[in-house]
């Protein structure tokens, strides 16, 4: 059984990716090392620093489930997997008899997508990583899948290669490219067929899993590989380890490739790269290892909804006040958009995108390339986060303290303490706190004075 | 050639509407007045006191143009009326050869269209009135009109009343209802063939705008018309006169309905209820009649268009600032939003109409039911302006003075002159300017502290 | 209230037709005799010979039924008028809910549509007259009328004339041109709001009727008006006199067009030019009236059914014996076939069209131009059928007799007495029948050297 | 390489079919001998007799290729292969740029199919055996294919196990079932690799093409294998004399499965079961191997074409003759429809098989279970072909003789030598030829009397 595993795998990447050359070629440069298929070798890996420096992506979840865009991106599970009445009603109201979800495909037009003002909008939202799904649970991919025959963008709907147009319009705009993609596919056949056989053969994973991760790396050298769909089985069924030592070893994009922790049963939290742990995870303290939070600005959707409401979408204080903790934490914050059928990001995911990228434009000197600080919270306010950058150290703060007097508990003043806030010129006054750390004097102004609306940044230089 | 034109308006109006009957019945209360069909007896009608209080109200315009949902609701003209070029590019790629604009109907579906839900919405951004597009230039119309068979709401498409909808939802909120109706259709064979004759046939006026006219009245019982497509004709060739005499003397909305300035060429400006001149028009002083600016959130277009994009879309402040000014100066503000073929108004719209609510809780006292004062901007700021209310006089401040002293000339200060801003508790210190009017000292605040972001109002009791 | 119906009717006449003029300049050739609007004079109208020289037609019913093509025809009553339930569930089970019977307009594609070709198939067939539905009683019009706006072929669906195209492929070929029209329209607003008036008002025939006939004769020129529809109202609802008067007066085609029967509630089989009495009626004696027998090859519709199986097809030996005894008895006989809506005769009406082509290369001299004989069906046979013209007699033969000899009591014969079967060369031997009539041997030849299959005609020269 | 395909082929064996313990439970009855995977030894088994024995069948084109039903069923290849004008146009002119091939799927409903209604056909028309296409060279499944996900007829369209049901209705009637397989697919990317490495590789054969036959074995129990689409590459590349030893020695149906000749280059004519040979083939002479003459009603195409004319329909007489003259050579006859995407064989197919039916309830004495006689065809005669009962010899007459008596030189006169008609009492007169065989009085007759139309049946008994 395992030979034909391995073997199919192998085929496939070898036929694709040409990697034994590529590995051949610079096998001298790593004579010292190599990773081995197990938890305890690929862990040991160090995150490559761009990743960590980057804080802020956006993800982007684009799918069949855009076409009835109602519910969610799970669209086909609750109405096929667990016959959710709502769900049958409303294709009952909505479409004739028999019509399947495969039925939506043609209507995936992408009409309006381009890659180009897709990428612009997410520079100017200050991120600087964006992470597509290159195929969710429903099995649809967003390439052309050679293994994904007439079930993909360029046979069905769009006709295009999502993927690549928009890892292009990223690249030229010197941002990093995440290949969001989903292990399990909910109706595959083979995996429903592997799954009756309780997970003991691996028909799914030898035929369309692994030949598909191997493709994507391959063919678009992805800068970070968020996993996800591992649920339901161990890695051993996903033949993970193997994937990853390979990606580690061999790949075109081994020395900078970011993988997340999501790779096979009680893997997250535990195993791989940057740890996601759930969706929308916040630690609450500083966690001992690099993690990501992803989140969405639809609360009740990844996918696009045709009937959202206001009610469900974070506001801006929202977002940025979970960015803010995020990176305080030691995280990055993944925030994410689902573009309509059309290919159209609507404009409340566009004001909000550059909501963020306008709070950056004066911030940012206290969150890209940050680092926690010895504290991350204020104990004296719940509403001021620490970053720092070298000796400086950045107290965000959330909310403006009533008498406009800012008491700092956590850093220990000296002689050369100086207090700015981001986007104004010239020092804050302060004074050292009788008990402990310092009170600050927030400026008066006219409300068009102050640099942001919310969540203004003090950098305190000369602290400890 | 006049009698048939006459008697065929004259017997749909039998027939849809028994206003004869109404007429006898309520005869002797009015015997001291008839209006006279010619626009010395109609403009001389007062106009209802509603209007004039309400201020701000929302205008919806939805049809046929929301299925294609680009450029803007004048795709069918652009299309082949002008045969430009990207429309006809966009049909040719993407859309079968020999698709018609009909063609789009049945995609017209309203899936999520929910009346309560509009209702709500539109009450929570503080509109007092609420304008729906029952028949654009296209000629499709969002009620059973018994005069276009098979090219309205319920023969095609949403399958529903959507006149008679909404309306009821509105009447349930006490908020007024107003009906906006296109006299001309591009494209109706029967206007073909009028103008191809010069208009000195009526064959389309007879047959079509004014059956239509009075089943709208008789039916759904607006408080508002809102005529429009009236330039390409004299209002004798539109019948109007005809028409606004039986509605102001017979109709059974003879007491309460206002209606606008369109009803011929050369009426727009110069004839009928409130003037609304041209599209987005606002004087540069005070009118001498009542007016109003309609303006459109997405500046680009009326109707829904999927692809908008944020530079399209006015903001918050923008519209506020529109709102403050075209008060000042006597108007009323009918602010437009495009729902979606679905059904739906999407969130950057809810977004912008939910702020103006939240202004309004703020500071419509200063809003509804005013009038303008006797000086509408002050000469020492583009950005202050006036309104007023019996004794009372409201200076709205569209941007805060850099020292946070505000110097306002037109006011006359007396022994008992008071000064507060909406929203904020106690008075603000004033002091006489000794050239002319008055100095206040605005306060310095936490930025969460001023009642609202923008356009401040500060209420003026005691002055002259 | 008849001023203005009568003012419409007119002022629609004269724009669309320009008739006044026309009759004006013929005036001069017809002082002697102007036909009044009543039966008394209408029906004393001669019949143009054309029509009874004829004989045989094709009936082509195509409309947006075509579309569904399931039930027949009447599928919107069936469905909607009449709630009928096998209706209900062909919806329910094959369309989204609230798919209404306009949303079929658009797949009314006429892909394959070739006049030629049809025109070429009928003649074919032996037809010498065509009639087509114009407008079936969903009112749908095959050409562009300008009263049914969106709601006719230019404008929806195949966006062709119909009408107008298969006109001027069958005027090429010297066929005569027939115009099935409906007065009533199931669901049209005016006509239910006539109804519901008990048929006191004529709203619907002012505005749609009497237009859509006046132009169809104006345009077309048709050489006949099959009507339909008639059965709920008297003709004074209908205007059919008047329409009549003017037809026949003043008319294009006054000289030469012929109309049916159906024009009013109690016309059929009384008034009109020639009669149908019911669909499908065949007299059992010889009418004292011209008249025709309409059927259709599909036994259960005349619209095009998607799933017909061959026991509903009329065999080619049941539609030659039906044309034979039709022509016999002095009638013509109008064979229906539906059109898909992609604009294709199926090869079953293909193949059985043209057997009766066939039949009629061989039989046609006893068919076409032919008269009644003294004596319709021989009394020693109930399969024997006779025509004649001048002196010779047909005895059309529809089953063979078993011992090869003729028994037929009819002819008397004479010393010039000759008979011959048409398709074979020779004259056959007879003998004089001791009783009465004579007695022929027909000959024994091998099975392909029969002239045809079934139906043999003999030809009796010198008999009386 | 060649481990991991006949692993994958082996492991979807065992996990699809069970094929393992059916093998093990009967191997004790099948000691004597076991096919190995060559044609020496595969082309040693006899052939099933049934198969022999019914000399007629009917095959059946359905696909997705009968949604645009135009062209042939090669449409996608003409199309997208190929890149005929005439298909790009008719695309161009009737569908939205970008519809892609598999946007047709949608649209492949089968809304009439009803499998008892078909199978009643094929019984009435006396077919013993139908052989429909499971899966054409577009690579669509009308089954629910593991490996064709999102392209068959349960996931896409019909939402229905076509291949299943209408197996159920044939056997219900005790008709054989052939399953129609297409190697090749046109544009299967894997199937594409292949090509491109010179089939060197077998990635699409051991992940498509294996699984599905196996599966379709395994779960329809076919009586016949109808392959095809072998033609652009060797028997190694398919694996198909593995596959046929396993179906000869292992399947469910080794005893009974009949197969063709399709099975690589070269293999056609050559080795397999029957022969094919080309499409259409009629050999000259009596062949020494068992064959088949495929072809269709629709000269012009397999697939149902919309457009049909009756100039492209086989007629009756050509059928049948089609019929005699190859089962006296001693070959089958399958005679091909195209149901349409609704699921509906149209009226012109079931009269055509209705005639064959017809022609077999009198003269299927001289078809079913015939052999070959010792002479074809008579030399006297191009219309006269031999078959042959046991003693008995059949002549069947495609052609009457002009004199009404027909000269057969082949049979041999004895004393017991008698002459009948099928389907007429009593003998016929004849006499020995002075030269050589006999002269035979064929019987002068109204043309009802005969016992069919053409291709008349004399069976000769005691003649050698």
């Amino acid at each position: 059984m395992r030979w034909q595993v391995v073997g199919l795998t192998l085929f496939l990447l070898l036929v694709l990716g040409a990697a034994k050359s590529r590995h051949g070629s610079r096998r001298g440069h790593r004579t010292y090392r190599r990773y081995t298929p197990d938890w305890t070798s690929l862990d040991a890996r160090p995150l490559p620093a761009w990743y960590d420096e980057a804080k802020f992506g956006v993800f982007v979840h684009w799918g069949v489930y855009s076409v009835p865009a109602w519910g969610s991106e799970w669209f086909w599970w609750h109405w096929k997997g667990e016959h959710q009445v709502l769900y049958e009603l409303f294709m009952r109201n909505n479409y004739p008899p028999g019509f399947s979800y495969a039925d939506f495909g043609p209507q995936f037009t992408a009409t309006f997508f381009d890659p180009e003002h897709w990428a612009d909008l997410f520079r100017a939202a200050g991120a600087r990583y964006v992470v597509l799904t290159t195929k969710h649970h429903e099995g649809f991919t967003n390439w052309p899948s050679p293994v994904s025959w007439n079930w993909n963008s360029q046979d069905v709907g769009p006709h295009r290669d999502l993927v690549g147009e928009l890892g292009t319009a990223l690249r030229k705009r010197n941002m990093s490219y995440g290949l969001y993609h989903s292990l399990l596919e909910w109706f595959h056949p083979l995996y429903l067929l592997d799954k009756k056989n309780g997970f003991k053969t691996q028909y799914f994973v030898s035929s369309k899993t692994m030949p598909e991760l191997y493709d994507l790396v391959n063919r678009y050298k992805p800068d970070l590989i968020w996993s996800d769909g591992e649920w339901e089985c161990p890695d051993t069924y996903w033949n993970s380890t193997n994937f990853l030592a390979w990606l580690y070893n061999d790949s075109p994009v081994k020395d900078r490739v970011v993988v997340n922790d999501r790779w096979g049963q009680n893997c997250s939290c535990h195993h791989g790269g940057f740890y996601n742990c759930q969706d929308k995870y916040m630690p609450g303290s500083l966690p001992n290892h690099k993690w990501e939070m992803c989140t969405s600005i639809d609360k009740s959707s990844w996918g696009y909804r045709r009937n959202m409401v206001m009610a469900s979408i974070a506001s801006e204080e929202e977002i940025i006040s979970e960015l803010v903790q995020a990176v305080s934490l030691g995280g990055n914050y993944l925030l994410n958009i689902g573009p309509t059928k059309d290919g159209v990001i609507v404009p409340i995911f566009q004001e909000r995108l550059l909501a963020v990228g306008n709070w950056l434009s004066i911030n940012g000197e206290a969150i890209y390339a940050s680092k926690p600080w010895r504290v991350q919270a204020d104990k004296n306010s719940t509403s001021v986060w620490y970053t720092s950058k070298g000796p400086d150290v950045y107290a965000i703060l959330l909310q403006w303290p009533e008498n406009g007097v800012l008491s700092l508990a956590s850093p220990t003043t000296t002689s050369t303490t100086e207090v700015k806030m981001l986007g104004l010129k010239g020092n804050l006054k302060w004074s050292k706190d009788p008990v402990q750390g310092l009170l600050i004097s927030l400026p008066l102004l006219a409300p068009s004075d102050f640099p942001v609306k919310y969540a203004w940044t003090l950098k305190l230089t000369g602290v400890e």
